[in-house]
């Protein structure tokens, strides 16, 4: 099989049969992470750029780790530490990164579409790792992929994405995905947290969790960015914990062997009740070791252009 | 032989044997450090976190260098570039590390207890590398062997620890150490800079740096925290420097073949006359050549627990 | 071949044939660039240390992706992660890392005269990359191998630089360069922007870019530093960029087949027209990925020094 892509951009671009694909490809990376030497060399002499304009310690990390795993070379440019802070053009830091030749470059950054500009003026494979609002699609793939390991077929579950949607590219991401592989979506959130054009998703919107939860498979809590309060965007805390964060009383309203997740870092006490993330329950832990599977496979699949079978 | 331990916390876990033993595994690394090629395939495929919420050159570098030399992958994780600054607990910060299974997490922390409070969580191997004014085992460490690699047997031999005992995990992990190897530990400080509970220490304790450094075979000098002195925690620097700062008066007061240390970063002119530190008595540069070969020997120990004859 | 040099501090070390000599070996490395796995086993086990005391992107990374083409070990000590925090002297700091043996030191210093400082105390390899407004060799090297793979021999070949050359070790160094290699370099700024001894350099100074630019071979624009500016020492931007900002019809001015180059990162519509620096005359990209090869040159040669064809 080939990998047909160049870049992944956001979900939408692919076919339920190219996640699929993704999630086996997944799988197979993540028996290697169960073994005490975790290093294949698969993609030995190959090199990966890791420029991250924004902060994050899950993410790239996680990719880090992933082209470590798979004994590629990586370059990190954090923002700080680059031409940025010199007044450089996004378009010129990335023609000088490119002038080095790196087989793919995973990028974050502030801007929403940021990642597509790139890729459109760059020969080597481009992952968006998150551009502003727009998309997260490794986030919502590592997702999917996680309930696709509890669950098998997701076709027929229900999922609760609960919290602050507006400034969610999480969100919108696994909306996309979740509505390919057959789930229903539901979300839940104070109005001022919903984005404007929510009546045109394809999901069911909740302003009361109580009602949102019932019946649900998953839940997926999303962070309150607390650093947006200083701008006075985001509701009292203690109000919008008691209405809005997750606790006990709602997960017993769910399915009785209901999923818990997040996205990570976690706000305990606020989005969600602190021993809730830590239960039986909790997929969280799982989201972040699937995340190394899951970028193993992108950066094996965008890479290469080749399936994992070959 | 196996090693027993799955974390190194402090020395005070450390039998006189087992320090011995880390002594000579650090001299057979020591070896390979003279080669023109300094790498060995020891570790190869194995991954460690280097996680510091504090800056650090020395240790964090030494550390680098040493998973590096022993073909070990090394993540960095500084305080800046994680979600530490997202307001994430550190309980999260390190449980999402742990979900992407290193093999061990070297770790500096602000917080006494730090290291312990991680390693009661994780499942790999967790090096303390320095937690508050707590400990900082693998300093004294490498410190004992460059004494062990000068003196062999340590017993008999009496070491001065001068400066600013108060605020430095160095001081009390080397109290601990060097009364396991059968040292003589001399403290002299201002009373300022003595902590409280000296009196319970296995130490003599002098105010008069004349009395203190008579006879000595070692001197270990601390570094005098400048950053502090903005709180009014310090003394005036050059009544300091004319009354507790080392100077080759003292060294005459001394054994004829005493030997000076110091951690560093040194504040030459302070605690230490600059021609002293650099020389022939002084073992400054020894002791960074040391911590190498020491953490070569901690990380191939703790992360493999095995013995460096098997 | 035996390359006879410890350190590079300056291209004024180098003499012609050791000039063409590295350009030779650069060509050998660029064809490594080329292949799909762009790595050689070539310096497997060494150790580079990149001490970067001001930001950098372009030559930072250009030297991580060389060291880690030829299979060094690289190690990263930035300003902020260091402890120049803590206030060590610059001599202990390096001295420090001598002691962790590494086979080379890339430095770039916001001090003239750094990397000479430091390279008569350690007994491994130095590479200055830039310190203070003195020298850049290996930019003005991979500049050199730009134009040498344009044009062969530069004997007979005029080139002009434009703008900043009073703050820039770039001109500085390019200019000794360019004459070793025997082309005639005119030089054109505003006279606030000359160094005051620019009468004793081998150039032809211009203050008329349009005289300026008649009939040279090449071009190469400096970077504005408008981080200057808060400083009152910068002209007014929009002035300047009428004035002394190479346009089309400037380079209509100059020989018919000339190149157009700028070290990076550009202040497009400054210093040089956006559509210049992307047209089909400007070597821009080239000067980066040349500067990959030539710095795995630079590493090769003075971590083994040998030469290429051993």
């Amino acid at each position: 099989m080939k990998w047909l892509h160049k870049d992944l951009l956001d979900v939408s671009q692919l076919s339920r049969s190219e996640a699929m694909s993704l999630f086996d490809t997944a799988a197979h990376f993540q028996e290697i992470n169960t073994r005490p030497v975790k290093k294949v060399p698969t993609l030995k002499g190959r090199s990966v750029v890791l420029f991250f304009a924004e902060p994050s310690t899950r993410t790239k990390t996680s990719f880090d780790v992933a082209a470590k795993r798979l004994s590629a070379d990586s370059f990190s440019l954090a923002k700080s530490s680059s031409s940025l802070t010199k007044g450089e053009t996004l378009k010129d830091t990335v023609l000088t990164l490119q002038a080095m030749a790196p087989d793919c470059i995973v990028m974050r950054h502030w801007c929403s579409g940021a990642a597509k500009f790139i890729a459109d003026r760059l020969d080597c494979a481009v992952i968006n790792a998150g551009d502003g609002r727009h998309a997260h699609p490794t986030q919502a793939l590592l997702d999917g992929f996680t309930m696709f390991q509890e669950w098998g077929d997701l076709a027929g579950k229900t999922i609760l994405i609960l919290g602050d949607i507006k400034h969610s590219r999480v969100a919108r991401s696994n909306v996309i995905l979740l509505n390919k592989l057959g789930a229903t979506v539901r979300m839940c959130a104070p109005r001022t947290l919903l984005p404007s054009t929510v009546r045109s998703w394809p999901v069911e919107v909740y302003s009361d969790l109580n009602e949102a939860v019932k019946g649900v498979n998953g839940i997926m809590c999303l962070r309150l960015q607390l650093e947006r309060q200083k701008d006075g965007l985001l509701p009292d805390l203690r109000e919008y914990a008691c209405t809005y964060g997750l606790g006990p009383k709602h997960v017993e309203l769910a399915d009785k062997d209901v999923r818990i997740m997040h996205p990570g870092p976690m706000n305990r006490g606020v989005e969600i009740n602190s021993e809730l993330a830590d239960c039986d329950r909790s997929l969280v832990l799982d989201q972040v070791a699937n995340g190394v599977a899951m970028r193993m496979a992108l950066l094996f699949l965008y890479m290469t252009r080749k399936g994992a079978e070959e």
